[in-house]
């Protein structure tokens, strides 16, 4: 039983990314990329081996030569199953072999490599224990942008990961807040998720009253009561795609400050996924959202990147952030996530994830941005 | 929420285990050790991360000074929750600082270092540039043995685990195989697991008729028909430690050969079970078992080495294996699991955790180890 999510693609769409994959690094001065079991590998082949263990299983890829995933012998029968596997050549080893040998085999000797991010250090210091003329840089490194661009069945996926995550919103909107603790909330939208097609919950931050001023706050035992206001920020994957969005919700009627807080939050999402169109660097978008936050003098309480990329993981490039100036390309998909947080009071953070269109954005999460009002 | 297993460890247990493992570092003629999150992490300090992402987390530990932990500033809140906390320092990065300029301050810059296994590529990457003229080696290559002798409170931990192990199988046992998909058995072994206290199933082979005879199989859409021999393989953690049995059952009455084969696989296991004692090296465990399979006339189809270590993890150092002179010593666990596998047949494996004592050895599993009949 392979842990390969279910997804809608066949052996010449990998096919397609494997060869995109091989002339980006060919361009990028790479002699070829080592891709490790984890997202990357799950993108290129769809393969997902059922447990990650010391024994290396790797991808190769280089413009020269036909993909050869070098796998354990005990595995390979799993990776034959894969969706990905008649689009590339199984190269098995047995125990008791060297697999940095057999590895080492398909690579210049001398060459660079892009690695997965998450490939084990042991592997890659067996590599450069085998081939000393060899250097390496970090995938994320060297080709940031890898998956970044979503094809049209990446899209469907993703909205559909998204609508998931607005129901489960529309659930817990509807549920009792007061007098409960932020993890039985949290519990609530990890069920929600799931009842909803999530095979995977990342993250259920239930962040009540001063919690939701720490913008890593996941769930505590705090118990929410009436007057705070309550950041909900869930995800996670469904059929191999990421969810990731963000309501903040009052228990009772807010103070005139959080208002003013939640509808300074709302215009800078708003104007962060206005700036959104192709050719729009990165740090284009963090610098619109950021400036209505600045203007409404409450920038020293904006302490995180405006968003992150989306796609089989939920937190990759591009990043919003100030300095970033890759273009924005149609078919990248990232979360737009200002947030205010006011030390020991409140926070408040609105996140959808958004898709660059041909002319502007797509926004995947479209419950309402209004301030909800709970019980 | 910290996924930090629960576990009745106090800081001092973390203390002291920090201050071995450093000692054996310096015994080895390592400057340090460096570690990443994942099981080495969780055994150090109990401190396991919610999500393991591109920001850097990493402990460093060298005879010379306290240990000190490297972690993103969003992150430093949970991990100072961590029980293992108060004995160690904690160092926090922000967003846009670099954090191997941050570790590297902390290491000897000719200094060679262990690293954990599974810590990220990217990660060793930036430390080798940061700092050119330090060098690494793999933990499991430089200090296998790190994690393998256990306490008294693991001991306790990891029978625990065996029992819960043991009561699924007691279960499992009276449930209904003819004429039900393997998948389904499966499913009903995890969930006997959690239903047993298991937190974590890590997996759950169920190897009926020829599928037996594959040893990595794990569970598969073959239905299961009277007459099949069925290798039952499950493990997983519960309160943070592994546990992992093997039983083979037959549906109805089995055959003369397939009992034979099963007596001897059983005198196999009983056989390595009988070499495990204080200073016997780990290969004379394969041995023991081996040889009964051997003299029996087997010897080809016993295709893979006779145990693994378990503990904070279901697979990790010593290995009972050919070529392994490393001598068991007190408070060592790991697997006895020969097998036997006729290939397009059937598959025969009898598997115990066993703990090494002062004076031999101590099974933590006790389910009969006769062929148990099931409808």
């Amino acid at each position: 039983m392979s842990g390969s999510p279910p997804a809608p693609f066949t052996a010449d769409d990998y096919r397609a990314r494997m060869d995109r994959a091989a002339r980006s690094a060919a361009d990028a001065g790479l002699a070829g990329l080592l891709v490790a079991p984890g997202p990357d590998l799950v993108w290129l082949t769809g393969y997902a081996p059922t447990a990650v263990t010391e024994r290396l299983t790797l991808l190769v890829l280089a413009a020269d030569r036909d993909p050869v995933l070098v796998v354990p012998a005990l595995e390979a029968p799993d990776a034959r199953k894969a969706v990905g596997a008649p689009a590339l050549t199984l190269r098995d080893w047995t125990d008791g072999t060297d697999p940095y040998a057999v590895t080492g085999a398909l690579l210049a000797p001398r060459g660079r490599f892009g690695i997965s991010d998450n490939a084990w250090a042991m592997h890659l210091l067996g590599l450069q224990k085998t081939l000393p003329g060899t250097s390496y840089a970090s995938l994320t490194d060297a080709l940031p942008m890898l998956r970044a661009v979503k094809d049209t069945a990446e899209l469907e996926l993703l909205a559909a990961a998204g609508a998931a995550a607005d129901a489960a919103f529309e659930e817990i909107r509807k549920a009792s807040f007061a007098g409960r603790r932020e993890s039985d909330v949290g519990r609530d939208l990890a069920d929600l998720l799931r009842r909803f097609g999530h095979s995977q919950v990342d993250f259920t931050i239930v962040g009540s009253g001063p919690n939701g001023a720490d913008p890593h706050h996941e769930v505590g035992d705090r118990v929410i009561r009436r007057g705070d206001m309550v950041v909900l920020d869930f995800g996670g994957l469904k059929d191999g795609y990421g969810s990731d969005t963000t309501r903040t919700v009052h228990v009772g009627e807010p103070t005139d400050e959080e208002r003013t807080v939640h509808d300074i939050v709302r215009a800078a999402q708003e104007a962060g996924f206005r700036a959104v169109r192709p050719g729009v660097a990165c740090q284009e978008v963090d610098r619109a959202a950021r400036a209505v936050i600045e203007d409404a003098g409450y920038g020293e309480y904006f302490i995180h990147r405006t968003g992150h990329g989306i796609g089989v993981t939920t937190h990759e490039p591009p990043y919003m952030i100030e300095g970033e100036r890759q273009p924005l390309v149609p078919g990248m998909c990232f979360s737009v996530e200002p947030g205010v947080y006011l030390p020991g009071r409140f926070g408040v953070r609105i996140e959808d994830i958004v898709t660059v269109t041909e002319d502007g954005g797509r926004r995947f999460n479209d419950t309402t941005r209004d301030m909800v009002i709970v019980e």
